[in-house]
């Protein structure tokens, strides 16, 4: 059964706990293909074909030295399913459409990677931060933003229910990695051109708590703002 | 590591996904402890000492058979990390306030036993329900409420953090059953007299999706009300 391993949570990220709590290693230990971010927010991450890549706030792109530590991420054994050709160009909302339309359901997860060529693809990064660490959304508006007219590379990421919205980003929640491996980020805006959508119906959620982390079991996560956060951020 | 298996989500339930998916056999392989229902919304579930019981919706204790199915219920292989003795009368408010005081962490689960003698205790369950299944705070509407004046007995369930609780009933969710086995349901309130609290921080969330359950998959999951619905039902 395809699985879904969460290290903590987008509710607890939110809230600033930015610390790094699993070793690339581990997380790589786990799946295959996977979105997330680094110790101190330091970039996004994106876990391609097993391999580890930070985007980091200045939009460099850097392999991840597995003893670096993640304090939110998501990954799996990529496996594809079911898969949609694109032969002529679709706006990233139509994509998504099609993509929803297609799945088994919208009530559980789904793994998504999307290769091929793209035209306008906008990405973000941001910043690593120092502590005390503020709220995401606070960081998320200073955010850098990467253009590219054409690139061509993979959109990775999930496809979450609605109601599991305050511990994953709801619904698409997609970085993107160049095939040449110098731009990528978290996804913001693209028309995709060329290529093929595949996915993969995730049976469960496997949702670990960084419990030897005690900023993370201290901490006050707040609930209230969470998903007008999580709307303003993602 | 502790771990807490989840078989689909209170969502789910609260739309009225009352079909059972998964086997009691099934569910006692992951666990030995834990709450939940069974098909059809017949009455209410709890496993102790890796025994079933179902509490009707006429207040009757049976034992489950295995080949029964439920269409949600959560349960962990319970090993007491902590405990708590109470040995003068406490209401369930004031024992619930110094649990959660006493707990590393409210921002992952926490599973609960709690054996002892109550005063004054109260549960509910529900009846049996027909296709096509209303949602679960309409039947809880019209439930059977059961009391006793003084009992002795477990209470089982778990304790949600807030960002979980459109997939499990945020904050505590106990099931009652009495050292008699003829006393039980979804608890509503008690005072306790005696006994002791014990419980096991779970680093491990195994959220099962019943992927190969139709109405699961195809159903529209009311997102929108979800939080208030729970409020009131549970």
């Amino acid at each position: 059964m395809s699985k879904l391993y969460q290290h903590s949570t987008i509710g607890a990220l939110m809230s600033g706990l930015f610390e790094g709590s699993l070793t690339i290693s581990d997380l790589l230990n786990q799946g295959d293909l996977g979105i997330g971010t680094l110790d101190s927010l330091d970039g996004e991450l994106i876990i391609l074909d097993g391999k580890a890549y930070q985007i980091k706030g200045d939009g460099t792109v850097h392999r991840v030295d597995g003893n670096e530590k993640t304090p939110n991420a998501a990954v799996t054994d990529f496996k594809a399913e079911h898969s949609l050709k694109v032969d002529k160009k679709v706006s990233s909302d139509r994509l998504k459409d099609k993509l929803t339309r297609s799945f088994t359901s919208e009530n559980t997860f789904q793994a998504i990677k999307v290769t091929g060529s793209f035209k306008n693809i906008s990405c973000r990064s941001v910043m690593k931060q120092n502590k005390p660490y503020p709220k995401l959304v606070e960081v998320t508006r200073s955010q850098s933003e990467f253009k590219r007219p054409f690139v061509s590379g993979s959109l990775v990421g999930f496809f979450t229910p609605d109601i599991f919205g305050t511990i994953a980003v709801p619904q698409f929640h997609l970085h993107f990695m160049s095939d040449e491996k110098d731009f990528g980020g978290h996804v913001l805006d693209f028309e995709m051109i060329h290529g093929k959508a595949e996915w993969q119906t995730i049976g469960t959620l496997e949702q670990h708590f960084p419990v030897t982390n005690d900023r993370f079991m201290k901490s006050d996560i707040d609930y209230s703002s969470l998903n007008e956060d999580i709307k303003e951020a993602e």
